[in-house]
Order: C-alpha cells, then sequence, then structure tokens
C-alpha cells in the first residue's frame, strides 16, 4: 500500500484539502493519505519547512510527502520531485522541502512539467489540486520521477539558522511556536551536550530560566522553562500555559544558553 | 472500495464528527471516508451548497456525498439521497445539494426515510450521526436507494446568484470568501468569454482593478487583483495579503467587471 | 482490519497528530486511524472524557480508542492499557478515560511499560508519538495487553457530577459546550424520565425555559430551549445562535430542571 502525506498552508475551512483527496483517490484508488498539518499559516514557508523536517522522518519508507506552501504558485517557479534513500518528497522548489532534506540522502530532483500526470485543466492559482495530487497519486501507482520531467541538480534553499557559538554560551532564536504556545528554538541537543546541564541558564526576554527541566510538570506553575523538546530542540515552556503569550515570544525572539563546558 | 466524501458545519472541536465515521466504520468497515471540509460556518447552507459544488466532480464515479448543514434537523424538513450519473448525494433537502446538482444529471431522488437503515435510536439534533452516515454506509454497502424510501419529483433549490449581464458589463457579487480571504464572485469564466481581456476592469467597494492577473504572484504586493480561481469564477484576491480583510469585502459584497467585447 | 481512534489536545497547526500516524503505520501498514477529535482544550482532562465518553460507543467492537490529554506527560503518572467487553482503551492512568469506562465492562487494566513496544527514543514531552501510538500499533496487530506491563487493579477516576435530585427538581450544571454554542448539561433522560414533559421548566442565568423542545427548528429564534441532547443529556441551546455566548454559559454553571412527578 503507498503512503501520500499532505502538509499545507490550506486551512481546514474549505474544500482545498478534500479536493485533492479526491484528486489521488481517482487516480489510484488504494494510496492512502495522511495528513501532516493544514494549518501552516499562510504562505509561512519556513514554518512548512519546519513541520516537513519535524515529522518526515516518523513516516515508513517510501512515503510519498506533498508539501504545498506556494505563494509563487502559477509563476515561474518550478515544481519539484526529490527522491531520497528513504522517502519521495513533492512540492514547489521555493525552500520548503530544504530542511527536511537537510536530513536525508539525495538520489535525484526531477522538475514535475510532464502535463501527462497533471488534471487535464492546470489552473494557476491551485497546483495542490491540478498539479502536486495528481503527480503524488501518479508516482504512488510506480511512475518513475524521471518520466516526470528534466533533471535538475540541485533546489532552492533556506538558509538553517545555524545559532552562534561562544566560548560559554549558545545564541540561538524561537524558530516555531506551537498550539501550545511552546516556542521550539533553534538550539539543538547535539549544541548542548558539551555542556554541564547542572550549570545550564537560558536567556529569553530578559528571563533567566535555570537549568533544562525534563518534564512540563516538573516545573512549578507559571515559571519559565526549557525542556529538550521532541522535535530535538530546547524548547521555551510554561507548564499548564502558553510561554509563548506570557512571554510575548515570536519567531525569531533571541535565546541565549550559558553554562560551562563539561 | 466504497468513496463516501463528508461536508458538514460541525467543526472540529467536538466528537460529531469521528462518530460519524465510526457510525459508518461499523456499518461498512472497508468504507473509505473523504473529509471534505467540516468549517462551513454553522448553518451556512449557501457556503455548503458551493464547497460542495466547488469539489465534488474530483471525486471518483460512484462516490457517496454526505453533506449536512441542517439547522433544521428533527423537524419536518425532508432528507433524501439523490443519484446521478456520477454520483450518490445524501443530505437534508433543504437546499444544500442543489448547487452541486446544476452540474448533474439527476437520475433519481428518494426520500430517507426507512428507519431500518438508521441507528436504532434517532435523535433530533444529531441526523448526520443517526441517520445520514448511517444510509451512506448501507448505500456503500450496495444498497438501493429505491429501498430507502418514497421517490420525490423535486427537492428544494437554492436559487442561484446569477450575475447581471449589460452590454459592457457584468454586474455580480461575492460568493464565497476563502481561507486566504480572497473573495470568489459569481462571475464565471464563461461570463467573461466575449470580453477582450486587456481591455477589462473589475470595479469593487469603490476600487478599480485592471485586467485579470495570472497568477497572485503577478500582482504587487498590497494591490487589489482580478484573479480567474481555480473554482472557475473570478477571485478578488491580494498577493500575500487577505482581500476580504483590506477591502471588507463580505459574502454580497458587489462586483462589476467592465470592458468591450471582442 | 484494525480500527484505531485518536483523541487528543494536540490541535491541527502542528505535525503532532500526523507524526502519530506515521508511527502506526510504521508498525502496523494496513490499521485503521479515525479522529474523534483533537480539538479538546489543551490539557482540559474533563473535556477529553466527556468527548471520548460521547463517542466511543458508536465504534465497532474490538476499536482501539487511544486518548491523550496528558499534562502529567514524562512526570511519574502512569500509562495505562484498559481492555472491556467492547474495547480496548489506551491512555494516560489521569481520569482521562474513566468516564467512558463507567459504561464499559472492565476486563483488565495494564500499565504500559515495556519499552520493546515504545519508539525506541522515548521523548518527556510527546508520549503521543513515542509511547502510545506505537503501542497502539501493535495492539491492533495482535500484541495482547498483558505484554504490555504489569497489571493495575485500579485507575484513577474522574469524579462524575451527579446533578442532586429533590422532590420536585433536580439541580445540576453544564457540563461540555460544543461548536455551536448548545450547552450540554450533567441532567440526563433518565434524571427526567419520572417528570411530566408538559410541566417542566428550566433555569438557568436567570431565565425560565419552558418544557423541553423537540428540535432546534422548533424552538423561536433568539429564545433559549432546553433539548434532550444526542449525547443524552439535557442541552440548553439557541436556534442558529450560540446559546453559551447569548446567555454566557461556562462549564460548571448550575441549571435547574423544575416540575411534577408523572
Amino acid at each position: 500500500m503507498s503512503l501520500i502525506t499532505l502538509t499545507t498552508d490550506f486551512g481546514s475551512a474549505d474544500w482545498f484539502v478534500g479536493t485533492m483527496k479526491g484528486v489521488v483517490a481517482k487516480i489510484n484508488p488504494i494510496a492512502r493519505i495522511i495528513d501532516i498539518t493544514h494549518g501552516i499559516p499562510p504562505g509561512d514557508i519556513r514554518a512548512g519547512a519546519f513541520a516537513l523536517m519535524a515529522a518526515c522522518r516518523f513516516f515508513p519508507p517510501k512515503t510519498i510527502h506533498v508539501v504545498v506552501v506556494d505563494p509563487g504558485v502559477g509563476s515561474s517557479r518550478a515544481a519539484i520531485g526529490v527522491e531520497t534513500s528513504r522517502f519521495l518528497f513533492v512540492g514547489p522548489d521555493n525552500g520548503l522541502l530544504s530542511w527536511a532534506l537537510r536530513h536525508e540522502r539525495i538520489k535525484r530532483i526531477h522538475r514535475l512539467e510532464n502535463p501527462k500526470f497533471f488534471l487535464p485543466e492546470l489552473s494557476n492559482t491551485f497546483h495542490g489540486r491540478d498539479l502536486f495530487a495528481p503527480v503524488a497519486a501518479h508516482l504512488s501507482r510506480g511512475v518513475k520521477l524521471t518520466e516526470l520531467g528534466a533533471k535538475q541538480n540541485n533546489l532552492i534553499r533556506l538558509p538553517w539558522p545555524e545559532p552562534r557559538h561562544f566560548k560559554d554560551a549558545i545564541q540561538g532564536e524561537v524558530l516555531y511556536i506551537d498550539h501550545f504556545g511552546n516556542a521550539i528554538t533553534n538550539i539543538s541537543a547535539t549544541d548542548l551536550a558539551n555542556f554541564d546541564p547542572a550549570k545550564l541558564t537560558v536567556r529569553v526576554k530578559g528571563q533567566t530560566i535555570s537549568g533544562p527541566s525534563r518534564s512540563y510538570q516538573d516545573c512549578p506553575s507559571g515559571v519559565p522553562a526549557a525542556i529538550p523538546s521532541s522535535s530535538g530542540f530546547l524548547e521555551i515552556a510554561i507548564n499548564a500555559a502558553s510561554a509563548a503569550a506570557k512571554l510575548k515570544l515570536q519567531i525569531g525572539t533571541p535565546v541565549r544558553a550559558a553554562g560551562s563546558v563539561k
């Protein structure tokens, strides 16, 4: 059974996502579809890239990840398919796939330009339905990526916001704010591996948070905490509250972890 | 494999949609269910009718479209099933199905009144669960529409808001506002076919928009544009912003396309 | 085919729910997953317990209900599986399962502690992905609950808010407010069975509502009504409006049904 995932900024109010699934079902009735999310803020390529990166590795090998956050739909931006050693990725060539691909071994990149695999009428405003869904459905039936269009040697990459490393500190920032108001930073578990956890402090918005906490409930109510999050990065959280709302955190808010090397 | 779609105003906060799916799975474990949307504004029959019309044709033949926007649930309004040359539609007889049916060849309409195909206990407030879901599940197993109840010769139809045609202009209105704030009008591609696109202007809320644009990104940022939308109608949009919010567009806002005949 | 349901407070903005489904698909590609809801307010164990209770019985026998509203994730709270005569329930032992279990015959309760059935890396913040999803997937493949961990004789139970019964009245409260703004109370159809419906009045927020209405549309527009809801409890509703917003109802708002015994 072929598995297709969908990650978009289409929301849930309209018929957009359902229609993409109809298109897939018409071409490959036994393809299975799993929504990663359709709640990416409209046009927010970075948020889409982060969500895909956080989720994609939890799916079975050969999963086809369809990702559509596509402010340039209908313009000259390319549509691409990327085959890696584990997965197939399908989406616009606007950086959206690039953070997930940092963790993949790319085998080939092809442009999606063969109209044989599109819907007969290609709109200029909804390639999710007219191009990406049918292409994914055909790929799930065994069509080869090489049949879709010309080979491309590279793809557009969003710069990854590396934290800056100092002798006794790491200077990072908030990368993503989730549904609970937890603020995920770009400071990874690896970045912190050399620091003594007992002496680590995290500074954000003028507050000093001591040592990473183990879980939400370990933290006194109302007090900001720094927790190794399930996405592999340090996260600013408040037990039973929204850290983002309470501390007025935003994407890009600076976060500094300071300590002493083990 | 049988395919059932769901379009409702039940939202996603509660257990309503999930319960409908449980009911279907209990009657037909191999029926496949695809959500078109559950984000229709509560009781908004026109929005539901538009969403169904925009989405239904993208599904495989024989799909059973279940649609529940049903302010009259438990009252004397009828529940109906409509078989067309392509699909089966199931829902309340309150106009909800009528816009999709403008594009279908109706073969028969039957009332859904045989309690053998309902849940044993029929509430007066949740026919989605107690009537429409089990009926759809039975239909997906091969029960004939004729077994469900008496034949009906017609159904309640929402008037379709035809734009008014003048010599050099078409007077329409906003029909639907989507998640991105794009305002879809009732002026169709066919309506505009006789106009010279190069000389077309669109007037809405005191603003004059020149010529239809090809895609969102073709439009300068912040400037309202008129774009042939993926639903087949002219759409008022702003690149990377909500046209509805910026121009204070609402359902019913007048939109006038003026030009010269080719 | 195995059926797994998901009920969580994870929302739909992020990749959390999609990732749980990827984990399930990786372990059991043919397991079917149905969302009950992911819109439980963050950390609201009572709302989660109510949604599960309202929905679970509509699913086929042997369904595996996975429920994750888990403010104590990563703390010392236990994770449990509960086998009843009809279903399997999987979730944190924090009361979340207890209202659904009031209507089930419990056969056994086991702790979920065998890491063989978890993801290899267990985070302290996302047991939905790392523990509950893989456990449910293994159970759906036939793993026995007894293999998951030690037997437990009881589970944490949320007190059920029984209404108080007086000679001519029942004093209850609002238990749940749904997407439409209907306020579901803890006064059940059974509680009201001895009262003469024609003489029943319901008092809430200083308003007196006469007799239970049959359906929403039976009620004059704008006038509060009391309706036997589809969840088996009396519900305060306003035809085509949000009763919760208009009457400022909240969870816990007192509701009094008074009448004379038949």
